[in-house]
């Protein structure tokens, strides 16, 4: 049996704050309270995402994959709107006491999602209450230079509208982690879905993309409840409409092989979650520019289609025809 | 039975937004991030604390005491460290859809709480899933001059301790509050019960004390897990010991005439917890003018011992003799 953590002040001590020691401002989380201090001409851009066992990961899930998920899910957030990462405040909630077993791996998971995306952990608080599922909520705190924020309701009617990567990989992922024997994998090699298992598992937020939102963007979000729901939501909130090109959507080589087999899967790039993919709109006029310069930082940009008068979502097919979507993507509320 | 609420998008937009309308930064929660930018020559203050049903209150607790309670421990923490409150985040994390009625009374609590500690909400996240416990998740962000932040771990050898208002009362009514017959109470007025409840579902945190911990305190942290405690965390932090003289512990006209009768309501005012009041330490030389200045502004400042060389907390009853404590405050892990 492994040995459990006995009270909040090891849980801190032995494992949180070795975290938290890159940061001045975190004190070592011996305080109540952090400091930040932005850089000068700096905003400073939060946002506050939870990850909940049986909503956002399955109950048997690995401590590792726990901790990225958590902390990719709210960078994502940030440098799709154009923020350098730069701390986060994490509320831990257990059901039990961990052992430091699995807070070893935890917090080893979490040490290297901190160095790959540049950030430190500078406080929080820990609870415990039996029957509560594990969660795990995330303050994160990213830097822009002052007054360039991208926002979500600033697209324009003609704007190109991208979308990063791929799509309906971490769909697929979701639907393979439930079964593993589901027939539509069979003819998957082991490399194919472990492919798809760690787009679903192991957000890879686009980091590489925030300098070039800044510049070209003129409205980004990220996309994780499905792409026809989130460019709905952008479309809304800039008093815009969109059309699509369904066979315009960016689909991995594996989910390319589904497809040919399973008409669901294109379905699923517009309305699968979990994409953690960056949607933008850029000014026509440099477009070309702004997909050019991704490719030499490392992203695909696929071009989907475009901002129009009016509102909502047309979604066409290769005839041009209106497709209509079954479901519009996922709402955790 | 009352109408639930459909969507994340009603929540948002319905009973949320209304709570971000004061802030530009916020974007009316129609982004996924806010944006901070601190006034020049200051530091921003950050902490994150939980409220979870059958942890900090009752599963049949009503929706304006969760809303005040969830903003006000948070509030007590940026207080503390002399900071002016400036901002908020929220994830709300849902057993099942609440109905209107609920959301009504919980956001209108939450707006009487901002406006009474002055700053507004600017981002978050919602969720449900049936079996959590509701639980609400706060990220509060205040604002110091640059470097100012009063720390824990600064407190010297010599300095007073203080302690705010009175202490002891919110564990009484705790104990009132799970049962409402209990023997110790049979003598009190409905007044004097209402002022314990009110003590303990109700946090008042000190904000009119802010400003003068910044100039007098050498440290300070709030108490919220018990006096003992968390004057023991102070000392840990500082390196330095405190004596604290049991009899100078404050108590309310109403805890102490059940002290009168119950011995063990001096020790409640060491260990209980919920007190929510400040603990500083203040250098000898200007202890008295900060205890007439907290008095100016409203607050009775009770100077309860001193830091002294060495670690540890001992308390020391009327006659001299060291007390041993059966518990030393509340761990919520």
């Amino acid at each position: 049996m492994a040995k459990s953590i006995a009270s909040e002040e090891e849980l801190i001590e032995q494992y949180l704050a070795p975290l938290a020691s890159g940061y001045p401002g975190a004190f070592g989380l011996k305080d109540d309270c952090a400091i930040l201090r932005p850089p000068p001409g700096s905003d400073l851009v939060v946002t506050s995402d939870a990850v909940v066992t049986d909503v956002h990961f399955f109950a048997d899930e690995t401590p590792e994959n726990i901790a990225w998920r958590a902390l990719a899910v709210n960078i994502s957030d940030l440098v799709a709107k154009g923020a350098s990462p730069h701390a986060y405040l994490m509320v831990l909630s257990f059901p039990e006491a961990p052992s430091s077993d699995w807070m070893i791996r935890f917090t080893s998971s979490l040490k290297d999602a901190q160095e790959h995306f540049g950030l430190s952990l500078i406080g929080g608080d820990t609870d415990r209450r039996a029957g509560v599922p594990l969660s795990v909520t995330i303050t994160a705190i990213g830097t822009v230079p002052e007054g360039k924020m991208v926002r979500r309701e600033t697209a324009e009617v003609g704007d190109r509208v991208f979308v990063s990567g791929t799509l309906g990989d971490a769909a697929l992922g979701l639907i393979l982690r439930r079964n593993m024997d589901a027939k539509r994998f069979a003819a998957l090699t082991s490399e194919d879905r472990q492919f798809l298992l760690d787009r679903y598992l192991l957000p890879q937020p686009r980091v590489e993309l925030s300098a070039l939102l800044l510049k070209f963007a003129s409205a980004a979000m990220d996309v994780s409840d499905g792409l026809a729901k989130d460019l709905g939501r952008m479309c809304k909130a800039s008093g815009v409409g969109a059309t699509v090109q369904l066979e315009n959507l960016p689909l991995s080589s594996v989910a390319a092989r589904i497809a040919a087999q399973s008409s669901d899967v294109r379905l699923m790039a517009l309305s699968g979650g979990d994409d953690y993919e960056i949607l933008c709109s850029v000014p026509p006029a440099i477009a070309e520019d702004f997909a050019e310069a991704a490719l030499d930082a490392g992203v695909d940009m696929a071009d989907i289609g475009e901002m129009v008068v009016g509102s909502g979502l047309s979604i066409r097919d290769a005839a041009g025809a209106d497709i209509v979507l079954p479901k519009t993507g996922y709402d955790h509320f």
